[in-house]
C-alpha cells in the first residue's frame, strides 16, 4: 500500500513532514511555460519525457501547453500515462520479450502508442504482438548519434531496418530516435554543441539512405534538457524530449552557458526537505534524508540557500551537513532544503509530490499533493 | 496506486517480467539460520535491521528463529511493522520534531517501542509527546564509537542524558545505541576488529559512567552484517542489529576474512533480474536495469554468473554490459542476473519480492509475492 502523503493541501509549508518531495509550483509553472515559448518560437515540438516525473497530471499540464505527447522509457511507464488520460505515448527505448510487446500493443488500442526498435530481429517479433492485438504500431528506428548506449548504426543499415517495418502489415514506420544521452552533460557549451552537430550529421545520412528507397521519417526524436537548442536549430530534428527542464536538477545546473555562465535557463523547482535531526559538533549537523530520499548517481545534493554549506557521506537514511564554512548553522529540529543532484532517480524514490505555493515566502503554503504515479514502473 | 507485481506465484522462473527483485528463497532461509544458529551459540540477542527488508514478512520469519525483534530507520517504517504484526521495535535513530514523536509514542500504544536520543534537549521534547499519549518510551541514549555521524561523546557526557532520560516520568532509560556505521565496509578483516575493540572500550568507558550515577544499560545495540562477531564476543553489546545479512550484497562480498579470503558467511540471495534489449555490437549488451532499479552508491551490481562481464555506465533504464572478456554472450531477449552493489537502498526502488523455489535450477518457479511495505517510508 502506499504511504500516506507527508502533507495535506492547505498546509502551511512548515508544518510539511520531512523528508518530502518538493515542488516551488511558480517556478514549475515558468519553467513549463518558458519551453512551451521556446518550442513555439523555434518551430519544432514538445514531446516531453515523462521519465522524469512520472506523474499524468504534470505530462497534462505539457500538453496543455502544447507539448503533442509524452516520452516514456517503459512500457508500464506508459501504461500509467495512458490510464491517466494521456493519449500519445512513445516508448523511446527498445521492448524485448513477448509478453512486454503483447501489453504495448494492447495500450495501442487505447491510445496514440509508438516505439523503438534498433535490430531487424525486433520486427518481426514487433508485427507478431500487433497483430494479435489488431493494431498498427508506429515504430521509430533508434539510430545511435554518439552515446554508444542502444541505437543501430546510422545511414543504410537503419534505412534496411526501415524497409522492413513498412513491409510489416501491422506496423507504420514513423521516423527516426536519434538522442545522444552523453552530450547532456557535457559542461562546455561548445563541445555540447560539437556533439550534437556530429549527430545532425548523422541523422542527415539516415535521411538521405531513407529517401534513397522511398522513406520518409515523419518524426525525428532526441533532445534534452543539456542540449535541445541545438537540435532544434537543426531543422533535422522535428520533436523535442526534454524532461528535465520541468524541475531543473544541481548537475543540469553545472553545465556551462556559451558565454561562460552557468546554464540558467530553468529554474531549481524540484526539492527535497529535511530536518537536521542531530548536531553533535557545531560544525557538523545530520540531516534525516540520505540514500533513499534522493539519488547521489550525479553528485550530491545542494544545500538550498545556505551559503557555505555543503552536504556528504549520505548513508541509507542520514546525511552530513558541513556547516565548517557556513555562515547560518541550522540547529537541531530546523528544516533544511536541497536541490537533488539529479532529478529523475529522486522523483522515483517517492509516492508522492508536496506542490508549494509561494515558496520561499512566509505565505508558503501546500497546494496540491500528486502521486508519483508510475514510481517503480521498471518493467 | 502500487504497481502489479512482476510475476504470480506457480509461474516458471523463466517467465518472470524484468526487471524484478528476486529472492533465492533457498539461500535467503540458509541465511537467517546461519545468523540465528550464531546467536544462539553466541549468547547475544539478534533485534535484526528492518531497513534492509522493509518487510514485516521477512521480520516475522526472523522473529520465529529466535530475534527479539526488530530495528528500524524512521517512524513510517516502524508504523508499517507495528501495523504488520511486529510487536517489538526499535527506532535506532534520532526522531525530530513534535508530530513524528507523537507518532511514535502513538505506536508505543500498539506495540514495545524503543527509541534514541543523543542531546539532551531531545528528552524533554520526548517526555513530552510520551506523556500526551499516556505512555512509557524506552530510550537509548546513542554514543559515537567511531563513525562521526550521531551519537555523543561516550562516557559521563552521554550519562548525563541518561540521568534526564531516568528522571522522566514517562521515559525508561533502556541502554546505549552503540553502532559503528563505517567499520562495516573496512576491507580488512583486522582493521573492522581495531574498529570494534575501539568501540568496545567507549562503551566500557560508558557504562562505567552509567553505573557511577547508578543506572545500568539493559541493552547495548550495535554491529552490522561487516563487524557483528567482535560485536558479539566483546561480552558488552547484548543485541547485534544486522539486517543486510538476508540478501548479501556486493558490496559486502568485497569485505576480507581474517584469513584473507573474501567474506561468504552468507549467501548472495538477492537478484535483480534484467534483459537484454539490444546488442549494438557484439561486445556490447544493453540491460533494461538502470538507476531506477538499482542503487549504484556502493558500486555497480555484478552479472551472476556471467564470467568476464562487468556492468557499467548505469542510466535510468539502462546499463551496459561489457562482454570483450565474457565466456558466454547473452543475446537479444535473454535474461542476465545481477548481484546489487548495496541491497538497502535497492529493495526501497520496488514494490515487490519475487520469492523463487530451487533457483538455479531448471525447476525455479515463484513461490511467493511479497510487498516491500514500508518501501519508501522516509519520514
Amino acid at each position: 500500500m502506499p504511504l500516506k502523503p507527508p502533507a495535506a493541501a492547505g498546509m502551511a509549508f512548515a508544518d510539511v513532514d520531512t523528508p518530502a518531495l518538493i515542488i516551488d509550483l511558480d517556478a514549475f509553472e515558468r519553467n513549463l511555460k518558458r519551453m512551451a515559448d521556446f518550442v513555439g518560437s523555434a518551430g519544432v515540438r514538445l514531446r516531453a519525457h515523462a521519465k522524469t516525473h512520472k506523474s499524468p497530471i504534470i505530462a497534462a499540464r505539457q500538453m496543455a501547453l502544447g507539448a503533442v505527447g509524452v516520452c516514456c522509457q517503459k512500457v508500464s511507464e506508459a501504461e500509467v500515462m495512458v490510464e491517466g488520460g494521456i493519449g500519445d505515448v512513445l516508448v523511446s527505448n527498445e521492448v524485448a520479450g513477448a509478453a512486454k510487446l503483447d501489453r504495448l500493443a494492447a495500450l495501442a488500442r487505447r491510445a496514440k502508442v509508438a516505439v523503438c526498435v534498433d535490430d531487424a530481429g525486433s520486427v518481426p517479433e514487433m508485427e507478431a504482438a500487433a497483430a494479435k492485438a489488431g493494431v498498427t504500431l508506429d515504430v521509430l528506428v533508434e539510430i545511435d548519434v554518439g552515446a554508444r548506449r542502444c541505437g543501430m548504426a546510422p545511414g543504410q543499415p537503419a534505412a534496411r531496418v526501415a524497409e522492413q517495418i513498412a513491409r510489416s502489415a501491422h506496423l507504420s514506420f514513423a521516423g527516426l530516435q536519434a538522442y545522444h544521452g552523453t552530450a547532456q552533460h557535457v559542461r562546455e557549451a561548445s563541445a555540447r554543441r560539437e556533439h550534437i552537430a556530429r549527430a545532425v550529421g548523422q541523422v542527415e545520412a539516415t535521411l538521405g539512405a531513407l529517401r534513397a528507397v522511398g522513406l520518409e521519417a515523419r518524426i525525428v526524436g532526441g533532445g534534452g534538457t543539456g542540449t535541445y537548442e541545438h537540435e532544434a536549430a537543426s531543422r533535422v530534428y522535428t520533436e523535442l524530449q526534454c524532461g528535465s527542464y520541468v524541475f531543473m536538477d544541481a548537475d543540469y545546473a553545472r553545465n556551462k552557458r556559451a558565454d561562460g555562465g552557468l546554464f540558467d535557463a530553468y529554474e531549481h523547482a524540484l526539492f527535497i526537505s529535511s530536518t537536521v535531526m542531530s548536531v553533535p559538533e557545531p560544525e557538523r549537523a545530520v540531516l534525516d534524508a540520505g540514500l533513499k530520499t534522493f539519488s547521489v548517481d550525479s553528485g550530491m545534493p545542494s544545500p538550498w540557500k545556505l551559503p557555505g554549506a555543503t552536504y556528504h557521506r549520505p548513508s541509507d537514511e542520514h546525511g552530513v551537513l558541513d556547516l565548517a564554512n557556513a555562515k547560518v548553522r541550522p540547529g537541531r529540529g530546523e528544516k533544511v532544503l536541497l536541490v537533488p543532484g539529479h532529478c529523475d532517480p529522486t522523483v522515483n524514490l517517492h509516492d508522492w509530490y508536496v506542490g508549494v505555493r509561494g515558496f520561499g515566502t512566509a505565505a508558503a503554503h501546500v497546494e496540491s499533493l500528486w502521486p508519483v504515479a508510475a514510481r517503480g514502473a521498471v518493467f
